[in-house]
């Protein structure tokens, strides 16, 4: 499956969600995949969590805790969750608040193999 | 309950669980629940992750995502479940990476509210 189709998979798997998107720490997309319209500006939002995930990296590397894997963000209004592909990218997954986080925490894990590969 | 007794219930009651903190954002820890010796640096730990959480909540305003009410991060070796309890306060749970994440989430979850009613 190419990055497009694998994401595809996810988005329409996962209800509530907004966006799939493949990203790199300095906050340019490789890939997306929208799926409802919304009031967030879906683009800041990528820009700034991922100076945030930058922040994480360092923060794990700082107290020897392993390589980060997964990071997950709830607010009152929306959820994202967060897989690391390699050393440079990494795949997010943005939800409504009520949107289903336990399969969309399943899948991202699910596909995050078959997307390192077609990025490698 | 006490805050510590809280903590105390949580702690005996998900399986892998390193410690249970309350913490401020400028990194000061309230009150923390230890079980298991290991081999990180738990308060170096926590004093780099409430800077990170610090700079979710920033991010979270920034982009008008409503209000930050969790955070996890999974790495190679520990996994991290934050609570937010008020606009100073949070309660970590930090467990090791085969630790029950899903019961810490919930655990985490339902007892925030006595937490944050103990605290206010």
């Amino acid at each position: 499956m190419s990055l497009r189709e694998t994401l595809n998979t996810i988005v329409s798997s996962v209800d509530g969600t907004l966006t799939a998107i493949i990203m790199a720490y300095d906050g340019i997309p490789i890939d997306e995949v929208a799926v409802k319209q919304t009031d967030f500006d879906l683009q800041l939002l990528s820009v700034e969590y991922a100076a945030v995930l930058k922040e994480i990296k360092r923060a794990t590397e700082v107290i020897k805790a392993g390589e980060m894997e997964e990071v997950s963000i709830s607010t009152t209004q929306i959820r994202i969750i967060v897989r690391v592909l390699n050393d440079d990218l990494f795949v997010a997954l943005i939800m409504k608040n009520d949107g289903n986080f336990g399969k969309g925490r399943y899948l991202l894990k699910l596909k995050s193999y078959e997307l390192a590969k077609e990025l490698s």
